[in-house]
């Protein structure tokens, strides 16, 4: 976006500007999740991380079918919010030794960015329900949907064994 | 926290950690919600940033409250993720210069901040009642069930008024 002009003038430039958003956090997320995998002890949240990272690669595939079906060549633009909730992901989990307390750490850093998403599908399928775009709204509704039961799967994870053994 | 030693050792030091994070979190979060209110055009918008904004400072003496329950002297840790997040609608809402299109940015803009901090209170009331506080997590889950109201108020604005006057 330019500098100084007004980049964004519609709904429709605004929609397509969240979903350059959202392809780029899809891909950082690939590569904070792999990091993940091998970061997890809780063969339990293992597990969790690596069926999350099957369903992202479909997620970014997502992403480029509502782009390929709104007409505009899939491109990234940067995203300060992932790259801030990565990072800090990132600085804690370097703080921590104890194999239980980082499985702690690492299901609230990856439940701070499917909320994250979840935000931004949300906004994203009711925008493209404004634009009269139900085709696309599906699409990103299925994300959403997966999204949200992620986030359910790691808080009944973290309720029922990573934080009850890392007391 | 220290670049080359591991600083949190135990539940007890990541749960302070995080509640050090959403401290200065919130009072990121009290700057941004001012400026929204300056930048929203409905009113309806502007009311609800202003009632947020009015929450968000008892949000802040919650936090307080819950560091003193703990013994905990408080104190801001740097949170690269709630900076990203306010940085992006910074970006983006002055890529805008229709009215219509500005709320419905910031609209999303303030979900964001919504879901950073339903993911950081969720996590922070479970690891209050697994550290065997109580007390803590009932002071916690006031600003967590505050968070998601806020949330969905902002999802029926956007759906009722701001999106559908922005097509």
């Amino acid at each position: 976006m330019g500098l100084f002009s007004k980049d964004i003038k519609t709904m429709d430039d605004l929609f397509v500007h969240q979903l350059k958003d959202v392809y780029y956090a899809e891909k950082r997320i690939l590569g904070a999740l792999e990091d993940m995998v091998g970061k997890a002890s809780s063969g339990e949240l293992r597990q969790a991380f690596e069926r999350h990272l099957v369903q992202t690669r479909n997620h970014v595939a997502r992403v480029e079918q509502v782009f390929q079906q709104h007409g505009v060549e899939p491109e990234t633009t940067k995203c300060p919010a992932i790259d801030g909730i990565i990072d800090e992901a990132d600085d804690v989990s370097g703080e921590v030794e104890d194999k239980r307390v980082l499985d702690a750490a690492l299901i609230a850093a990856a439940q701070a960015v499917e909320h994250y998403e979840i935000a931004r599908y949300g906004t994203l399928v009711a925008w493209a329900k404004t634009l009269g775009r139900p085709d696309c709204a599906s699409i990103l509704q299925q994300t959403l949907d997966e999204e949200k039961a992620t986030d359910e799967a790691l808080t009944s994870l973290a309720e029922l064994h990573v934080n009850a053994t890392a007391r």
